[in-house]
């Protein structure tokens, strides 16, 4: 091997661990990791404060690659600091059952912050984790006591900056002046379809100035123009930073450099060669010299001083502040704090109609106190969500305040969302429900990474009216509940609304969406009808023929329709008709019930069966079946008042009897 | 009523239409059109080149409002110009079966140029509007003959500014120079959850001019500084520009101005009241003044002398330029050119397995040279998803260039496939369908406006592999057959790909996705299954049992999953069993077919049915019935190699195999 200074051998070290990676698993992206190894060395060996033995250590800085492809450099540097991600792990690479996924996969025991891969994710993922930071840091922080002062670095390409995410992030934290951010933009001017300049020839610095970030201009290759980059970017403390460093995609491939030839393939045994020649490294594969390693793994040493010194402050902290201290203790252990839910309301039967979304702004300000971790606002339509927590404070303006104002940016939302719930906060966003569709990408992150983030989807069907089309969702309930992981709650009156935020707020693994009207809808008399805790089972017989007969058919409904199936209940049975009607507001906590319980809800003998829903009838066939129907909404909706829509529609209580009443025969 | 200059009745006429139909409709947004109204009076009497008597001339000035919700503003445009929008409608604003709903829906006879509502759509579907301009300003100008300079104008709202689809159609815009952009910003400083100053602080100007916009402030009210700005704005041939305008919310409204409460609700009663004294305007509704009207009105003679002279250019440009005149024709005619599938290719089925992408790049190419209003690309992954026309030059650098790059802005891509398509053009882009998430507002907004864009949506399954879970789609099949009006297309071979293409491009009055494989598929054996023709039914029996037995079993599949339903069905007929395969490639098409079509491909006594996708299983139920099984993939993905991964998830022929014996019992 070629005689080169330290900071040559570790970033090399970097270079061939990548390239050896992709080679051995004939594929994956060798280019970006090459191009970016001077940069990523720098900042983990000379800025990360990180603690390699324990990758959940809440203080650690947080590193997220936003340009997931480049997952071979996350790896090796992983590997080479000491995380529990062994060289076997870097020759699986992209094979069944690795900790080595072909991008990163979120993955707490090997320090894998946050999953990348869909561009701009985690550039706007990260300006969540600053927001959550913020957020610890005014809770938690006291004089002497400076718990949360994380920093979030990234490493992003031209694609994250393409991404209409990142723009809707960048703005949000330019105007938050989300300091504790320091990106590093690998401005290596090539995309897949070739040099940028066929596609992206914006000025990206003067774009982001005018953002509010702090940018500077960096050689990518040169290391001490890296470090005083960062020095510098530390020092701003009221603004986000960018550095745009130049540098070169496949970097020391004689043939590959500078072309998209290097981006998403090997190199090729012959290239692979002569790169190793051109950087004096021999022939070896996944070799990792012994001082580049020592020099890596001094990352143990300082991370365990870090944290001991953290922990020893935590434990002084605890003692002096008992209540703070106990909220500090449950959200690292990841916990609800005990009584979270002592002060939820009930909604009384005789009060007059509550649309469910209000019910929900009333649930949410009455937990909010009870849990500091809970943190959430609206993209733009706070009063319409009915998000705002009272007197609770703004976020980013009042000290640890907590109502954030996305701005109308349902993407950026969904992803902070994800950034504040991998932090240890439990986070909520509200938009309409058809905007769903804007954060689509950000939502099926949540799903995929299993994180708590609570979506407050209001005006859920042609029920939100006048504005018509592009404003009432159809297609979005099947849409969101073909995705894995993800609970779509669909609650029938205010009541329901309570079990639904308890079964959001109780499931820490993975996403909730609620999913609410904006018109008013009865609050069901449960004395009459089976109580509101039947949600937690996903479905429930809410009503049944009278004197215990057997059902000759089931009606089977959804947030506003189930009043309409009720009021069509009463009309059958007083026709003579053995009817139930089973509630089914979350199908994904009904699918998880025994055989037994959904036989039970559901006997295989009731053929006759009539879904309402006011939606896309898709899938409905499963609860059905063969000799059932679905009424649904198989169009787009219109504009108009929402009862003539329920009308036009077939959501009357008179064409459910009809239809009901044809398929009894 | 108050003495006023003919420009201020004229604007206050518009004002007032839009308080009255606001408060009429007890349903609305009154406060941007008050806002807005004096620069709409500006462009639309001094600028905008249109015929109110044909909104379909294809040289008109493009007008959108990509702030939808101000749609009273553009009603009382059409109406007070001489669309054919009576008072009536106006009167009638948000009701059942009016053509005044509570956002623009694209309504080609009232001069609705684009659906709009839902933010930032509007915005990036205009800046594909200029994109057709500039596509057939190239392709079809000459000498002497200016058939195409139309401009696209625009009214927008710091919401469309904040969206990220705004943010890289704005970023495209610039790259591409699109000088017929001209773009007006209502810098109101509110929004619904209150002044921009609590979310939206970044400077926008500069942001634009970092995206290489011609940038210019104006105030609002000020007639002469709009008319001077527009008037330098369209000196800007090589730059889309913005004219920021300083505008007032509630304009006049003495309790309401600058304030949300009169972005989205009737004024009330009593403020109606003081508004209309506060601008002399007396106590009557729906008032139009004579002179505002007939100054108004002149649009009509000048829009017919426009367009007559047009006529009379284009009369002798189709004598001189016979084929490009014949081009032309059938654009405005909304046909396909006789002949335009007369090279489609055909693939021989022992030449070795081809991935449906790749027989997609193959049909494409054939197709191009004789469908030149056919013009797309790609999301960055032109050679993943062959999208590439060979030869036909870069769009933007060579003279009526047909490729696209996007660049990795799915969502800028889906809305400016709206704007290309509503021009006249058949639009297409590529990405991995996993992306299609990213775009679905805009799939939504093609699918509801009934126009005909085509996805190109590569890498459909874990069959994509290595890249893993943050590639591969899962939930997409069915969340985008839940969206009503969109044809999903997963064809299951090369052949099948040819159909699918002439099914998209024969159906001019919707969207279609494509949706195609990553990897190779054998190319079916037509001589011994049934033809690939089928496809256009949306799904066809494939093969039966020998010498015509009747069938006790149908396997359903689509896409890759056809190959291995049909291995199996080669091993189960071997051992004995009599068995169908279905193949079902677009669910849509098989859903209107006749009842006795649909139950001849699967007749209601075979009641044992295995259905295969590599998708959720979500609707399938609809297919395979109560006692059929799905096997599709019911969570997300993994990294490994493709074939390690279909086996893993079920997709063996073995396994299906075993599960189709275990289903006949």
């Amino acid at each position: 091997m070629k005689k080169m200074s330290l900071d040559e051998l570790c970033i090399n070290t970097i270079r061939m661990l990548a390239v050896d990676g992709v080679e051995k698993a004939n594929s994956g992206h060798p280019g970006a990791p090459m191009g970016d190894a001077a940069m990523a060395y720098v900042l983990w060996t000379r800025h990360l404060r990180h603690n390699p033995r324990n990758p959940l250590w809440a203080n650690r800085d947080r590193f997220v690659l936003s340009a997931g492809h480049a997952s071979m450099l996350l790896y090796s540097l992983l590997h080479l600091t000491g995380y529990n991600l062994p060289m076997s792990e870097l020759k699986n690479f992209r094979q069944w059952g690795s900790l080595t996924p072909g991008h990163p996969e979120r993955e707490p025991h090997t320090g894998v912050e946050t999953t990348t891969g869909p561009l701009g994710q985690g550039f706007a993922t990260g300006v969540g984790m600053a927001m959550a930071q913020r957020y610890q840091a005014e809770y938690f922080n006291r004089r002497g006591f400076t718990l949360f002062d994380y920093r979030i670095y990234g490493i992003l390409s031209d694609g994250d900056l393409m991404e209409g995410v990142a723009s809707e992030a960048a703005s949000m934290a330019g105007h938050l002046g989300l300091g504790q951010i320091i990106y590093l933009y690998s401005d290596n001017r090539i995309t897949i379809d070739g040099p940028t300049d066929i596609s992206f020839t914006e000025n990206r610095g003067k774009r982001f100035e005018a953002y509010g970030w702090h940018v500077q201009h960096v050689d990518g290759l040169d290391i001490r123009g890296i470090d005083a980059a960062i020095q510098q970017a530390k020092k701003q403390t009221g603004k986000p930073s960018l550095i745009v460093a130049r540098t070169h995609i496949g970097y020391g491939s004689p043939h590959k450099q500078d072309s998209p030839a290097s981006h998403g393939s090997p190199l090729g045994k012959d290239e692979v060669r002569l790169v190793k020649q051109r950087f004096g490294w021999g022939k070896r594969s996944f070799h990792v010299p012994t001082s580049a390693r020592q020099h890596f793994r001094k990352a143990l040493t300082s991370g365990a001083r870090l944290e001991s010194r953290w922990n020893g402050m935590t434990r002084k902290y605890t003692g002096k502040y008992g209540k703070t201290g106990s909220v500090l203790a449950d959200m690292l252990q990841g916990k609800l704090p005990a009584g979270w839910d002592s002060a939820l309301p009930s909604f009384d039967p005789t009060a007059g109609k509550v649309a469910t979304r209000s019910a929900s702004g009333k649930v949410l300000n009455a937990i909010a106190p009870h849990l500091p971790i809970l943190i959430g606002g609206s993209a733009d339509l706070a009063a319409s969500n009915n998000t705002d927590l009272k007197g609770a404070g703004e976020f980013g303006t009042d000290k640890a305040g907590r109502n954030i104002r996305f701005g109308v940016r349902e993407h950026a939302m969904g992803a902070a969302m994800n950034g504040l719930a991998l932090s240890g906060l439990i986070p909520y966003g509200g938009t309409f429900l058809i905007f769903s569709d804007y954060m689509r990408p950000a939502i099926r992150l949540a799903a995929l990474m299993r994180q708590q983030a609570i979506y407050v989807f209001t005006h859920d069907s042609i029920g939100l009216g006048e504005d018509g089309p592009t404003h009432q969702p159809v297609e979005h309930l099947a849409s969101l509940r073909a995705m894995p992981n993800l609970y779509v709650i669909r609650p029938a009156d205010a009541n329901e609304v309570v079990e639904a935020w308890k079964v959001a707020l109780n499931r820490r693994e993975g996403p909730t969406a609620l999913v609410l009207t904006r018109q008013g809808l009865p609050t069901l008399d449960r004395r009459r009808y089976a109580g509101a805790r039947g949600l937690s089972r996903g479905g429930y017989v809410l009503a049944d023929p009278p004197k215990g007969a057997r059902p000759r058919m089931i009606l089977i409904a959804t947030g506003s329709e189930v009043s309409i199936a009720l009021e069509a209940y009463k009309a059958l049975t007083a026709a003579g008709s053995k009817v139930r009607v089973v509630n089914m507001p979350c199908w994904e906590l009904f699918e998880v019930q025994s055989r037994a319980y959904r036989e039970k809800v559901l006997p295989p003998s009731v053929t006759c069966r009539l879904a309402l829903e006011a939606g896309a009838p898709l899938g409905w066939e499963r609860y059905v079946g063969d000799r059932g129907r679905v009424l649904g909404v198989s169009k787009f909706g219109a504009s108009a008042p929402a009862s003539i829509l329920f009308e036009k529609y077939g959501f009357s209580v008179q064409n459910v009897v009809r239809q009901a009443e044809k398929l009894m025969g």
